[in-house]
């Protein structure tokens, strides 16, 4: 089969063996995948990538860059033939998503595989993939196969919203407005939440902000976000003479929360530095690097810092139910479509926010 | 009257007028005043202390070091004269505790002030100090008063245990048992929380920590206190070939929860390298210099970070119950008494932590 793979440090399209299912496994054809923001630094990045997720005690195998590697975790698939040990429920032409997780079953021994990011599992940027068929779930409702590849993105910003403990009269910020910023909004418009305030410097970003149901989109260039945010959660009725209130326990303030969708070194202590009292702050950019933070504002402030991570099986799955009920159209995010020899093209371009958010490789191309 | 003075810089022992009770406060006589860390980090660091408090946007007006500042806010005191409009409730020659905090309302106007850091309203190194009133709580139950004074570091640790909101079959772990991590463990065998593991470099520092409750203690020169913690947490039916688990998902390992109660740059980092899936920190250790993490860590781990300051009116007066009731035994936690004219030598001795965890000052002495 055909496939965009990573080969020593670079992209290139060749031809692989297909993959073959295992026990409990299915082999599917690769309808869509988009490329994520961790594809594009596992790129530039992979040796730096590899230690990390080996210092972090990553249980399964980590994978080894000197070998081939098929990135490609946010997929919608078709089913093309059961393995050994399947139940074969959905038959060969459904289509369908899956968490991008494999177990492999040796003996009394299994092994936990990333799809995507694995020796042995190529991702979504091939012609064909095997995944547990347990994982399976069917695209609902005739949903579009491009709009199903974005249950995996998403899903990453319903499960950091489910993360952030949404209060009633919550006042949400969003720092960030690339994929999981736009995820986020996504997320905190289905909790209801308003105002959502969103920042990104990018023009084509802070639109995109609007259209997912941002209620006010800031240009840090102009204006800080901090401030337009504490400014909504500080209402008429704030008496700065209350002793409550100069306590931090008075009712006068709306309970704040920070989505950090950057993932870049010194924007946590940029919020930090602005938080209100009690803030509430989620961490879902993914930051690989050193940073540096001034604990004494996050302890002034009494603020809550929430590392974030993916999404649990339940919240996968009510994301593609979302999706596929229309109740998040997802449709402005997808800015191209490419084959598999597109990929290193798609790779650079999404460099730029005002042309790009989410790139689609259709592999059958 | 008498008091320690931070003068210029240094402690001195001098003369000062008697303050005044303005409406609402109440005159008393110190009786007994801790010395805390944040008092020898004021000695030493003061403008920077009061760069970060201004650089926080602290409410009220912070204390200026070029004119005269009484420190200490931990104290035990005897009511002598009630001011204007005050209710006169507790009889003078009461024996009671405050919160060191005071409000200064003047017309439509009301400022908060720290006692013990404020240019305004001496604290305890000093023979009288005036209150608000309605902070008074009155010692109960004949509690000596020197253990009454215990009242504000012990409702630290109270705070910290609150905010970590504890789970059936938390694994706690406790880093650094000074003055606040012991108030942590004392707050922790309040809510009845088993295995308690608790790290100090002093031996000293470990015997208070056993006897204030902790089960395991730790020398980290010999020890990887996270490993002791992680041991505890997974239990012997933890099966690695459990999908479950694999996923973060399954009920083989106890919750954790981690307290940093040690303040330096680093620590953070520390326990974020070694945290568990889902661990919660909570930062009581109060650092104002500048610190690196790598988020990452935290990121995998999906780790909750709550930093905690001080505590709320009903913690401090929840903590003066259970000393009150015999709940908490701070006894072995006061190592040393001085005079106002033994200020200055005790914020060195308080420099060895074989020696030395609370020094009580005595104003009348």
């Amino acid at each position: 089969m055909r496939a965009a793979i990573f080969r020593n440090g670079d992209l290139v399209v060749d031809k692989m063996p297909e993959p073959e299912p295992k026990s409990g496994q299915t082999l599917v054809k690769t309808l869509a995948c988009g490329i994520c923001g961790s594809d594009l630094h596992a790129y530039q990045h992979v040796h730096h990538m590899v230690d990390m997720t080996k210092r972090t005690g990553a249980r399964g195998p980590v994978m080894d860059p000197g070998r081939d590697i098929v990135f490609g975790h946010e997929f919608c698939a078709e089913i093309l033939d059961h393995g050994p040990d399947t139940q074969k429920t959905l038959k060969p032409g459904t289509r369908v998503c899956s968490m991008p997780i494999s177990m492999l079953v040796n003996g009394s021994q299994a092994e936990m595989h990333s799809i995507g990011y694995s020796n042995l599992m190529p991702g979504g940027f091939a012609e064909q993939m095997v995944l547990n068929e347990q994982m399976l779930l069917e695209v609902p409702n005739g949903l579009p196969t491009e709009h199903a590849a974005m249950t995996e993105p998403m899903a990453v910003g319903w499960h950091a919203v489910q993360k952030a403990n949404i209060e009633d009269n919550d006042v949400a910020l969003v720092i960030g407005c690339g994929p999981v910023g736009l995820a986020v909004i996504a997320g905190l418009k289905l909790k209801g939440v308003h105002p959502i305030v969103a920042a990104d410097f990018s023009p084509a970003r802070r639109k995109l902000a609007e259209v997912m149901g941002a209620d006010i989109v800031i240009d840090p260039a102009e204006r800080s976000p901090y401030k337009a945010w504490t400014d909504e959660a500080t209402p008429e009725g704030f008496d700065p003479t209350n002793v409550m209130t100069m306590l931090g326990m008075g009712p006068t303030m709306r309970p704040g929360v920070v989505f950090e969708c950057v993932g870049v070194p010194g924007v946590i202590e940029q919020i930090l530095e602005s938080a209100m009292r009690n803030t509430r702050v989620v961490v879902v950019g993914v930051c690989m690097e050193l940073d540096h933070i001034e604990p004494f504002f996050a302890i002034a402030r009494e603020v809550n810092m929430k590392f974030v991570l993916g999404y649990t099986p339940q919240e996968f799955a009510e994301t593609l139910h979302f999706l596929g009920e229309g109740q998040i159209d997802v449709a402005p995010l997808i800015t191209g479509r490419v084959g598999v020899e597109g990929v290193k093209q798609a790779f650079s371009d999404l460099g730029n926010p005002e042309k790009h958010a989410k790139i689609l490789v259709e592999p059958w191309h």
